[in-house]
């Protein structure tokens, strides 16, 4: 008989630095650390760093209790869990890191796209807890987002499920987004889309601010400003249209949202809310719920780890 | 012991007509009838007509090999697949049709909205043959979708899963849509979303037709005529972003057309994969395809007696 699972790691590959968690079972953190991410040669140091550090922060008699370790990664996964397809700001292309995490370290491990990786940490022990279907958004440089239907992570066919940043928006605009696109949502809806917003706002008005930030935004819209108000509800109608039309395909019980800009709180929600409902399908309004992410940075390592658990318990 | 199931009935509720079908475990048609559909009184005699129909149409020695019976139905069906929710073409609300059949009938049945009974039966016995992971999307007089995920119908939290003809579309128009909004894809990409942007770009030109009906538009588009060709670009421009949308957050490998405007067949379906080519993620391009959908009006009822299938071997 396999032994109980006790303790799991939680692990959240990003740009610049790589978090790790040692939690129990129920997602009680008893250590957590990071490492800076050192990208040099295609990323290649990478695997066995997260190896080594593990070894090094972790006692003997611990290490042995651990099972298994879930990793969330910037990048597409394959079907098979095995994979890192791609991760741009890695530059990692057909790692297979699963094989390299387990052979090195001797425990099973779970791969996941990091958007999806926080998903599952804001269900598992954040503003979703209790639900299992979901849509999880962060509004931050970009827009990310995952989808939690049935309590499982929705991969999709191509590691593109939830790429929810890249649905087309019609505008008379023509703004070039990082996967060669054009006027994809986070080319609007995130902090860049929001701040080229207001600065076309204010050369086109023939003003100008000596900074502009998203919180500078909300903060002079809600001094009144006409011009950043104006910025601001086109920014949230825009948003709330894509939301609805997630919503009116997916029909989840509850929508996240996390990222940088989140942290305007009800500046941000109340409006989203209330457009979101004029646009959502008559079955759907007044039956859904949308709420600020609970769990920040900390999201991709409890989803991490939580990936592992849900994959022992199938 | 349970009997091994030998045959089985699908039932597709339509506004005008019901159809019926008696078939073997691989889909092979018995026998094939219809009876129209007899909405007086706020549809209170469909479930015994549809029980009476059964009976009459089917001789006793096979009835008693039939353990169940899967209907289609134009609306809304609870969670847990017991109750028509809402039917708006039927009269109906909060209909507990499956206990009604069930206790009639004396076999077990299934309950699934008409256009993710047809998205089934495409992916039983039609173009989606094989695949497990699609979106079908009717374009006939409003806009129907249904989306298959991991070889299951994806129904939502409030039976509005695959309602893509209610995604909000940015536009300066302002077009009623019969769900209340304003906007929806199928007030541009139905039949009659296409036949009210011909009208309003033959007002706009001082033009006029005699007649204006979907195979006309496309028959003086292909004779070179500016405003058809026009008007069907917008018009495929509008449906491939959508589309566009829906794959970059579902990526599914499979989008099946059906309804009387892919009737077009690939007048619609070329410059539509071309379109979707472009706005969909680079992950998903040139990894999904596109197709018409091959069952016709039959589709509901192969997906509906497909579904009790579906039921029976979970």
């Amino acid at each position: 008989m396999e032994k109980q699972i006790k303790k799991i790691i939680g692990v959240d590959i990003g740009g610049t630095t790589i978090k790790f968690a040692l939690m129990d079972t129920q997602g009680k953190i008893e250590k957590k650390w990071s490492i800076p991410t050192n990208i040099s040669e295609k990323g290649k140091f990478i695997p066995n760093e997260i190896c080594s550090s593990i070894r090094s922060s972790i006692n003997k008699d611990t290490l042995v209790e651990i099972k298994g370790i879930g990793i969330g990664v910037p990048g597409a996964i394959s079907s098979d869990g095995e994979i890192v397809v791609q991760a741009v700001n890695l530059d990692w292309e057909q790692i297979p890191l699963k094989k390299m995490i387990t052979h090195k370290l001797g425990m099973d491990a779970c791969l996941l796209n990091d958007a999806n990786a926080a998903a599952l940490g804001e269900m598992w022990r954040g503003a979703a807890h209790g639900r299992e279907n979901l849509l999880f958004v962060t509004l931050g440089t970009g827009v990310g987002g995952g989808i939690i239907l049935n309590g499982r992570v929705l991969n999709g066919c191509h590691s593109a499920g939830g790429e929810i940043g890249h649905i087309p928006i019609r505008s008379d605009e023509n703004r070039l987004c990082g996967c060669g696109g054009r006027n994809c949502l986070e080319t609007f809806a995130s902090a860049n889309g929001l701040v080229l917003s207001m600065r076309k706002k204010l050369e086109l008005l023939g003003g100008s601010w000596t900074e502009i930030t998203p919180p500078i935004i909300f903060e002079k819209a809600a001094q009144n400003d006409e011009a950043a108000k104006e910025v601001l509800n086109e920014f949230v109608t825009v948003l709330a249209q894509a939301l609805a039309g997630i919503m009116n395909t997916i029909d989840v019980e509850e929508i996240i949202i996390g990222g940088g800009l989140s942290e305007a709180g009800a500046y941000l929600l109340d409006p989203l809310k209330e457009k979101l409902e004029k646009y959502v399908f008559p079955q759907i309004r007044n039956h859904f719920s949308l709420k600020k992410a609970l769990l920040g940075n900390d999201a991709g390592i409890y989803g991490a780890a939580y990936s592992y658990l849900l994959k022992k318990a199938v």
